[in-house]
C-alpha cells in the first residue's frame, strides 16, 4: 500500500470493542439484530449531544445555534436536536410539521426556501413561525394571507449577498441566485415590510455550505456582519435577529481534514459585541445542519454475494444508491469519490484486499465503494458507510427499482 | 439566437392545439385541473401503444419484445405495457409483485439483478418466474430453495460478455462487472445448472444502455449472437430463449438525435434465422425499458414565483430535483445538461427570454433548466420537461426536504 496516497480522515467517533463497531454503545451485529433487518441508518444520540455541546463551548456565549432539518428530518432525531439548539430551520410545509411536533416554540422555527406555496405560507403564519422572505412577490403574498387570517406574520428578509463562500461545496450566495433577494433590492423590500406592517425579525444571509476551510468561513462571516450593519440602516427599526447561515463542512473524501472551529470562534468573538452594539442588541444565530449530525450517523448494509469478475472482487450488498445517493456519487459530485467505508464486524482486521462494494440495483451507478482496501469480507458481513448522518436517507431515491426502504434508528 | 447552436431533437409526439400541449388528447391546463394539483408526471397511453407497434413492425417477425420495469414501474403503465409485449423483466421482489399483478404468465416474467436476497429468490420460484442467475452462489441458493419448496426453478444464465456496448450511456458488460458471470466462467455454471436439475431456459447477455448509435448496437448484437452460439455448445441441452438485452437510447440533450432502428432491424433479420437454426429453434428476446416508455412521458410543474437576480430570470416551480433527479443532472451525468423543456400552455409563443427554471428546494442542485430560451412565463404557467417517461418519478429522492410527492397519471 502506498503510504503517500491521500487517506480518509479517521472515523474515531465510534468505539471498537472485540472487533465490532459500537453505535450508541451497542455492538453493530447486535444492533442489526435489534433493528430486525438490514439495510439501516443508525444515528448515535450521545455523539449528537457531544457535537452540539463542544460547538457551544468553542463558540462565544450568546450566539444562538439553529438546526436545519434539511440535513436529516428523521422525527426522533429532530426531537433530540430540539433539546440541544435554540431554533429549528425548515424548508417545506412537511419539515414545518416535524419541527412543530417537537414542541419547539413556533417563534424559534424559521421557514426558508424559494417557491413556498400559498398553502405553506398559510401553515407557517397560522403556526406563528418565522418566514424568511425570498422575493417581493412572496412578501406581498405573506401580507395578503396574514390579513386574511387576522394574524401579523413574523418575517426575516433573506439576502443574496454580493459575495460568496469560497472553498464551499455549494455556493448559495453571490452572483445571480434563486435564493433570497439581491442585496441591491433589500432596501426596497425593507421599506415594503414596514409599510405592510409585518412583524420584522431581522436578516438571513446565507452564502454556501460544506466548507472545510475555517479562514474562508471566517472571512465570509466578517463580510456578512459588514453587510448586515450596512443594511440595518435601511430598516425602520433595529433587527432582533441576524441569521449568518452556516457552511461548516465535514470531511467525506480521502485527503479532506476536519474543519478547525477555533479561527471561526475567534472571529465571531470579535464581531459579536460590535454587531450587537450596532444593531440595538440583536442576537446572532448560526444555522447548521450537516455539521451537527453528519458524523454521528452510519449506513449499514449486509453482504449478499461475493464475486470475482476478471480478477476484481465485488461485494454485492442488500443496500445501495437507492438508500444512499450521495455515497454513490450522484448527489452534486462531478467525479465519484469514495466515502469512508469499513467492515463493521471486522474492525480489528487489517485491509486484506481491494474490493468494490456494489448494491443490488441493476445499474452500474449503484456503487458504494470503488476499489477500496478492506478486510476480506464475505456473505453476512456488515458494510458501514461513515459520515452518513446528513443528506443520506431522505436525499435518496428510495423507490428506485422497488427494493425495501432503509430503516432509521436513533440509539 | 445562434442558429449553429446544438438543439434538442423536436418533441413532436404531443400535438399542440390553441397553444396548449395535449397529452392523451387532453389540453395540459385541463389535465392539470383533472389531476388536482401540480407537480405530476403524465404518460400517454396512445404513444406507448404506437411505439411498441412501430417497433414490432420494424423488427423481424418472431422476435420477442420484453418490457423492463426498472424504467417505469407505475402499475397502470405496466398493466398497459403487459398487453403490448411478450414478457416483463423485473429487478426486485417489489417489481415482481407489480409484474404478477398484471396477469402476465409467470414464465414470461424474468428477474435479473445482482444481490437477490433469499426472500426474493423464494418469491420468484414460488411464482414460477424465471431467475437470471448472476453468480455461482446464487445458483446454489436457487437449487437449495427450489428443493425446500418442492419446485423446479426456471433459470437463465446471465453473462458478462468479453465486449462492451460502445457509445452507450452506461456500460454493463465487458471488463470486471457485478452483473452476471464472466463468459469465461459460463461453461462451469452451465454444467452445474444441469447437475442440479434446474429448468434451464437460456442465456441473457446485456452489455449497456442508452445508446443512440444504431451501428454500435448492431455490432454488439452480432457479437452477442456469436457468443451465444459459442456458449450453447457447453450446455447439456439447447437454450429455449436468448435474451440479447436492449440498449436502445432516446435523445435527451441538445445535439442528440433519435436512434435509427433500421440498421438494427436489418442486422437482426440476418441473425435471427441463423441463431434459431443453430440453437435448436430458440426464440430471441429484446429487452427494452427507456426506449418503450421514455418519450411518452412528461413532468409538469407550475411556476410559483418569477424573480430577477442580477439580470438573470428565475422561474421558481413547485417541482424539482426531488421528483426528477435526472433532469437536475444528478443521475449519472458528469456535466449537467438541459432536458428539452417547454411552457406547456404557451406552445405557440416564440422564445422570448433566457431563463433558469429552479425548484423549491433550498439547494443550488435543484435546477431543472439552466439559461434556456423559453416563451416569457409567469406565475401559474405550466413548465413541461419532455423525455420523462423513464427513470423519472421512481428514480428520484421524493422525500428530500419534505415536499409533497409527484402524482403520476396514465392518460
Amino acid at each position: 500500500m502506498n503510504s503517500d496516497k491521500p487517506r480518509h480522515a479517521p472515523q474515531s467517533q465510534f468505539p471498537v470493542r472485540d472487533g465490532h463497531l459500537h453505535i450508541g454503545g451497542i455492538a453493530l451485529p447486535r444492533l442489526a439484530q435489534r433493528v430486525g433487518r438490514t439495510p439501516f441508518y443508525a444515528y448515535d444520540r450521545a455523539l449528537l449531544t457531544a457535537r452540539a455541546r463542544e460547538l457551544r463551548a468553542a463558540l462565544p456565549a450568546g450566539l444562538r445555534l439553529h438546526y436545519s432539518l434539511k440535513a436529516n428530518p428523521m422525527p426522533a432525531l429532530v426531537q433530540h436536536m430540539s433539546s440541544l439548539v435554540d431554533g429549528l430551520d425548515v424548508a417545506s410545509g412537511g419539515e414545518l410539521k416535524v419541527a412543530l411536533d417537537t414542541g419547539m416554540q413556533a417563534q424559534h422555527i424559521s421557514f426558508a426556501g424559494p417557491g413556498k406555496t400559498d398553502a405553506e405560507l398559510t401553515q407557517a403564519i397560522a403556526a406563528g413561525a418565522v418566514l424568511h422572505l425570498e422575493s417581493l412577490r412572496e412578501l406581498e403574498s405573506v401580507a395578503r394571507i396574514g390579513e386574511a387570517l387576522g394574524l401579523r406574520p413574523m418575517v426575516m428578509l433573506r439576502i443574496n449577498p454580493d459575495f460568496e463562500l469560497k472553498s464551499s461545496g455549494m455556493k448559495m450566495g453571490g452572483g445571480p441566485r434563486q435564493f433570497g433577494v439581491d442585496v441591491e433590492q433589500a432596501p426596497q423590500l425593507l421599506r415594503r415590510i414596514s409599510e405592510l406592517g409585518l412583524d420584522w425579525q431581522g436578516l438571513h444571509i446565507f452564502s454556501g455550505s460544506q466548507c472545510l476551510n475555517a479562514q474562508a468561513i471566517a472571512e465570509t462571516q466578517s463580510k456578512t456582519f459588514e453587510l448586515a450593519l450596512r443594511l440595518a440602516d435601511h430598516a425602520a427599526q433595529a433587527p432582533r435577529l441576524l441569521n449568518i447561515g452556516g457552511g461548516f463542512g465535514i470531511p467525506y473524501f480521502a485527503g479532506e481534514t476536519a474543519l478547525q472551529v477555533g479561527p471561526i470562534a475567534d472571529n465571531l468573538a470579535h464581531w459579536l459585541p460590535r454587531a450587537q452594539a450596532a444593531l440595538g442588541g440583536a442576537t446572532v444565530a448560526l444555522e447548521l445542519g450537516r455539521y451537527l449530525v453528519g458524523e454521528a450517523g452510519i449506513y449499514v448494509t449486509q453482504v449478499i454475494d461475493r464475486k470475482v469478475s476478471r480478477g476484481q472482487v465485488f461485494l454485492v450488498t442488500d443496500g445501495g444508491m437507492h438508500h444512499h445517493l450521495a455515497a454513490s456519487g450522484n448527489l452534486g459530485q462531478v467525479i465519484r469519490k469514495n466515502y469512508p467505508v469499513a467492515v463493521g464486524n471486522r474492525m480489528n482486521e487489517k485491509s486484506g484486499e481491494t474490493v468494490s462494494v456494489v448494491g443490488p440495483l441493476c445499474t452500474p451507478l449503484d456503487m458504494l465503494a470503488e476499489r477500496m482496501e478492506l478486510p476480506a469480507a464475505d456473505v453476512g458481513d456488515l458494510i458501514v458507510i461513515f459520515q452518513s448522518g446528513a443528506y443520506g436517507c431522505s436525499a435518496s431515491p428510495s423507490a428506485f427499482l422497488g427494493h425495501p426502504q432503509a430503516l432509521e434508528v436513533l440509539v
